[in-house]
């Protein structure tokens, strides 16, 4: 018998209501299996600073610490919201980033996946769509602009100014490199690589260290692209796409596009990966404060991100394998929720916790 | 009669086949107004490192300081071909960059414009587009991560790291703000305000001076959108957005992204606006060398682009609507160019000389 320790930070809006689908998924699965997942409930996000006084309370950092993973909900308020909170408390700044950088989760695995019976999903007519959209994009996720020195000041001339660095080392971008290129042998053994080397030196150091790793993995075939024809070609042709490597703020533009050609970002689980199996997994959306706490918030992407914690924190292949199906089941059976529905696309409309149901029955 | 002294440029690649169409048009409007153009051409680009040892020659810059306008080609090469220029005098560095600082051409307008009867064209569905796709994204051009300060070096460790500074002050931002501002009055009076103050304090600061400003005009709504969440919803629904102000990386991913949600980029045409009537004038695309010397590249991009000059350097604004008509017409007809054209469209195909022929015909 396995034990995993699991922090879950439900975090804001609709954190809560998708995470009570996602840990009926876990239960599921713990009954099936030698295991059994210790579910530890801590506070996170905005819902936590004006509770608990902090974004990420010291609670919460310790029980990270010692989770074998940890399952993360969307944070963040509106924009009128958000203000109330001091900048640098605010759910991002001070609780999602700090949990990045504290996890050393430097890899962000992304999949923008949409088999073809979900096309009507997606925005792209049919034909753009093709055989489906299967990809992974990698991003860099402690790296770049998010965690450079920053500093807002008034100049000589009395004018305020900011500058933030945009930083990386060799090393950093090895990492991820090495992940980009070990997914896209485990796949297609293509990486497409996205940079901006025409513009920033940034980009000019990352190819140079792709170069320089590339000899270790000879059976891969790397396709260079900028990061706005990327985003052309992703709306054009994404079945071009298999994995796609790209720094930390590119990747949190591109795979945001990804959830846009998918039909939402409800599609959009992710997994973050550190050294020596420190991984925290969460949808890669936001908090949508607009429609929380209705019930019309799809948990798909909660449950994806529990199937990538199966995988890659448990090794559970085959169980994570099922869940994807079982969800896969469910939408092939007609049924979806209000917020991936359109009016009239005869879709069977479920609330949050029947969809949730239906995935456990298929499982 | 006024007289028009205009540089140009026309680039690498596919620029000096969709240049020649361009002229063609300006030819028309002279005939028939009381104005010269007087057709300065210079070499810039990749093309000018090789032929002239400078991608930004002197006699060029020296022509651009002089000329009522600037008309601008795509410039670059494949990421093989650049390797063989030094990476600061390759053209994006060596020419376009410096060409924006030269001008001062801190505000660059890239309509994002597709009719209801052109929607074939979008890999987007017809209902996604509704009535049409008609935005204008204002982004800052001289600004930010593009111009910032950057290192590249060895740290204590031994390792190769770099740095650049995105850097703004509240000048710049007020000053493109300003613009989005105005054009928003002039249109639907909604603004879109794109950032991502949840992460950068450049935003941060971006989105004090917007409120500062915004009190200025009290008939515009603004909308804040985080740069991520807009591209997601530029593939979802982009008729909810009409201008867009953001600056330089955001604008140069989303603005692809554009091109990638009308079809292609073939249809971005843009204006880059400095202060005291300072302006050039670019296709918003690459040179895509592998179809360039083809004819088969669409001059929409370049003769839409020479539209703008008529309206923005010249205030020609009937003949601008003139020439948008005229493409508008050609396309209407049911020509296009092999690279706007799907095969089994039932699209008339014509070489890039002869859409231009077309336009000319219907001026
Ligand atoms: C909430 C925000 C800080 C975050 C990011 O920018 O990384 C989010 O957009 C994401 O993509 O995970
Ligand atoms: C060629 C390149 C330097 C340029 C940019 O990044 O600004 C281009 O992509 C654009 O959008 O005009």
């Amino acid at each position: 018998m396995s034990k995993y320790k699991i922090a879950i930070l439900a975090g804001d809006g609709i954190g809560p209501e998708i995470m009570q689908e996602g840990i009926k998924v876990l239960k599921v699965i713990e009954q099936r299996n030698e295991v059994e997942f210790d579910l530890i409930e801590a506070p996170f996000g905005a819902s936590a600073y004006f509770s608990h006084g902090s974004s990420f309370p010291e609670e919460t950092q310790r029980l990270v610490d010692l989770a074998d993973a940890v399952v993360k909900g969307p944070i963040g308020l509106s924009h009128q919201e958000s203000k109330k909170i001091p900048v640098d408390q605010q759910p991002e700044r001070g609780a999602l980033l700090p949990l990045r950088k504290r996890l050393n989760t430097y890899a962000n695995f992304r999949p923008v996946y949409l088999p073809k019976s979900l096309a009507h999903f997606s925005p792209l007519k049919a034909e753009v769509i093709g055989e489906g959209i299967d990809i992974i994009m990698v991003r860099e996720l402690v790296g770049g602009l998010y965690f450079g020195a920053k500093e807002m000041g008034v100049n000589d001339q009395g004018k305020r100014y900011v500058r933030e660095m945009l930083e990386y080392d060799e090393d950093q971008i090895a990492a991820i490199l090495h992940e980009g290129f070990k997914l896209a042998q485990s796949r297609k053994k293509v990486l497409h690589n996205i940079h901006k080397s025409n513009v920033l030196k940034s980009s000019v150091l990352w190819n140079e260290v792709l170069e320089e790793i590339a000899g270790q993995y000879s059976d891969v075939t790397v396709i260079h692209t900028l990061v706005d024809a990327a985003a052309t070609a992703l709306c054009l042709n994404p079945g071009q796409f298999d994995v796609m490597v790209m720094e930390n703020m590119f990747g949190d533009i591109l795979s945001d596009q990804g959830g846009g050609i998918l039909g939402s970002l409800g599609l959009m689980p992710s997994a973050c990966l550190g050294e020596n199996g420190k991984a925290y997994y969460e949808p890669s959306h936001g908090s949508a404060p607009d429609i929380a706490g209705q019930q019309i918030a799809n948990p798909y992407s909660m449950i994806g991100s529990m199937a990538m914690m199966l995988e890659y924190s448990f090794n559970m292949v085959d169980e994570a394998r099922n869940v994807w199906d079982a969800m896969q089941s469910v939408f092939d059976a007609g049924y979806s929720t209000a917020d991936l529905s359109k009016p009239g696309s005869g879709i069977k409309l479920l609330k949050t916790a029947d969809f949730g149901d239906k995935v456990v029955q298929h499982l």
